[in-house]
């Protein structure tokens, strides 16, 4: 592999650009610093930015005021690499086998957004100049929650105006199949604690004549669902836009069989809400998870106690129009007519996040799918996914514009994990992509 | 307080015999000593058995073939009296307030057993002989689960052959009022463990596709009961002997009100099965009870995780005839069936004991009812406790012979707690019980 772009990967890799390990600090701002080279380099106006954490860089073409903005987003801190014995070679020492780079942070998310540097770089060389104006926005703080990052974009909002942003950090559906996400999902958080004796009792003693907290837990959690894994929480579905035809038939599409998510996930077998698809269930429908529950003896053997109170965490996935603030208030409600006698409750409201919808059918959108047709040769999956990313909402509510999600990351990429990888494909096809998307994203601009 | 009986068992409550703490047994065997040299001094035949743990201390009045025989079981090992800053007074340094003697083992069991042995020894003094033969059986490991005991049993079966056992070792229904405790609960416990995922997965990218272990454990445990409190597993009262009408007046008449138990439990509203009242749900009716539930997240906040698994410990308090194994199966069979689809489940059964209960109407029931009623000036409560003393089966099971509980502790002995007491009336009624109830066993013998 003599391509020199690949060389450039490979350098932008060997940096252990690791955000949530303070050792690695001066690591980063040297990352940071190789951004700039890179596009200061091709031509682009790039500073740096400190932050309170680790720095943002910044990168402009040169604008012109009859073009369209698109901001690219891209982060290049990198989740630690431990543990270190997992991996077959060094996470910072990168290295190509099976036609894929094995490096931390070669998926997530350097590989995919140096391929839009190295996009804007080749289009700069060609053309002499770039169908959109871009602004690159790259920081270091993604994977420690970007800390910092909504009060950058308050402080400049204006410089950073843009019609519409593209993100490669996402997830292709399956290997070599163009993906376009266009919905996450929100949440809504609730902790429940249910209370009944001052102490914990000996359950022989008193077992019979006082009511069991851990036994009243699971009383109020077995109501959240009913045996089809409806939500039974009244109006939880009210709000919930249904699917669109062309949402239905593109999920139906989707190249993620049963037998794919039941190896994944090692369960027996699928379950969930009935009517739906897995693909439904995941992207397209709200669900009640309990995310932890517990009460009374947790170690070895038994111990006879009635425990004087138990607790559940709760988390709720939305979808759009549901409105964390709103499904909180219909779940407390739905908790409150459910406690049994003898108990009482307290809840306490955890973080919500607005479920995010973008129109893949908008102008935007369809220039998106054709940017990503032409570039894989295969019609675009349109996806819905079950997580969140909440620096979209961030993004609509400070700039007021949608994110693009250009997913150039393989289902079996081991983001986050050991022998972490990008296949060399996907890198080029990246440069390609960017290209493209931006010549179609420009054409939209009259749409 | 001049008397010398109370200036015994103050001598008795100096010694540190803290089974559970290795630091002690040397305290253990000095007091073991000091019981044989009282019981000699009286002229009992009198030797300490080692055993692999703490000394067992046997002590026998000369045997006469016409005569009935008593055994006598209490024990001289004591709770760890921690946290010590909680006693107003030092726990090895008795001392009297309000007629009452505070010390640990004060009630629970040095008090007590002490009481008999000076019953004995007053009735020789006066007497000559006893009305009965009487074996001392005293122990130091019964804080410790008695370990060494069906051992010594087993292995000395010939020489403690005797017509009924009496044990005071039980708690009085009310300050004052005599009471016979004719039945103990037994125990069936399980532990029950669901399996999804093969590991902790993202609630957003699999929610809603995969069944959660958390809410399949509470589906499963929210079938045990209905809303009455009744316990669904089918089967499970089947071999439950209803309570005799006489069983049902003396329930209700117990000095035991709901407000009381509210008060000692701190709940706001007692809760239990229906149609039966508070000492009836503790005593007469089985149980089935939560003792420990988890699974998932148990730190603080939140965490977006669908657990592999959950679990449950389960306990069921046992009445006649209910059978440990029986209900195990009962128990199992009623999870299976309920096993929400998209989980394994894997059933660990527990340990088991049988329930245990003593005609108080039979001849030595009768013969106790009266001692405690001629002792007391009051009619005898029969009361039904919750919990279980797992030596009465040993006992029915080695030697062949019934218990007679003679209850001495006070409600608010605080026994096993801090400031643990006795008082003084209990002690000297002791003294005198013991020595009513021997006379009226020796006339139960024809009946």
């Amino acid at each position: 592999m003599n391509d020199p772009r690949v060389a450039l990967l490979i350098e932008f890799l060997r940096f252990p650009s690791v955000s949530t390990q303070t050792e690695h600090n001066q690591d980063l701002v040297d990352c940071a610093g190789w951004i700039r080279n890179r596009c200061e380099a091709i031509g682009l106006e790039t500073r740096i930015i400190p932050t309170a954490g680790h720095p943002i860089v910044l990168a402009k073409s040169k604008p012109d005021p009859a073009k369209r903005t698109v901001l690219i987003y891209g982060h290049y801190d990198v989740q630690p690499p431990e543990p270190l014995e997992a991996w077959e070679t060094p996470p910072f020492s990168p290295e190509i086998r099976n036609d894929r780079i094995y490096a931390r942070g070669s998926t997530d998310n350097k590989g995919q957004i140096l391929a839009h540097i190295l996009g804007v770089e080749e289009a700069l060389k060609r053309d002499g100049e770039l169908p959109v104006n871009v602004i690159f926005l790259i920081e270091g703080e993604e994977e420690v929650g970007s800390t910092n990052l909504a009060a950058f974009l308050e402080a400049n909002r204006e410089e950073l105006q843009c019609d519409v942003i593209v993100i490669s950090d996402t997830g292709m559906a399956a290997h070599g199949c163009p993906t376009l996400s266009y919905a996450l999902r929100g949440i809504a958080a609730l902790e429940l604690i249910v209370r009944g004796p001052s102490v914990d009792l000996h359950s022989g003693v008193f077992g019979g004549a006082v009511a069991n907290p851990a036994t009243a837990v699971a009383r109020i959690l077995s109501t959240l669902h009913n045996e089809d894994g409806h939500v039974m929480v009244e109006g939880f579905y009210d709000s919930v836009r249904p699917m669109a035809d062309w949402e239905r038939k593109a999920a139906a599409e989707l190249p993620v069989t049963d037998d794919l998510v039941r190896e994944l996930t090692g369960v027996s077998e699928l379950f969930g809400e009935k009517g739906y698809s897995t693909s439904e269930r995941v992207g397209a429908r709200p669900t009640a998870e309990v995310n932890g529950v517990g009460g009374g003896y947790q170690g070895e053997g038994t111990k006879t106690v009635l425990p004087r109170e138990a607790f559940a965490k709760l988390t709720f996935r939305l979808v759009p129009n549901q409105a964390p603030e709103e499904i909180i208030k219909l779940v407390e409600a739905h908790i409150r007519k459910h406690v049994p006698p003898g108990v009482t409750i307290e809840i306490i409201p955890g973080h919500g996040g607005e479920p995010y919808f973008f129109d893949p059918m908008s102008a935007d959108g369809l220039a998106a799918q054709r940017a990503l047709e032409q570039v894989f040769g295969k019609k675009t999956a349109l996806m819905r996914e079950g997580g969140s990313i909440p620096i979209l909402t961030t993004f609509r509510n400070i700039l007021g514009v949608d994110s693009i999600l250009l997913a150039l990351a393989s289902p079996d990429c081991q983001a986050h994990g050991p022998n972490e990888n990008f296949p060399i494909d996907n890198f080029l096809k990246g440069i390609e992509l960017n290209q493209v998307a931006l010549r179609e994203l420009a054409k939209a601009k009259s749409a």
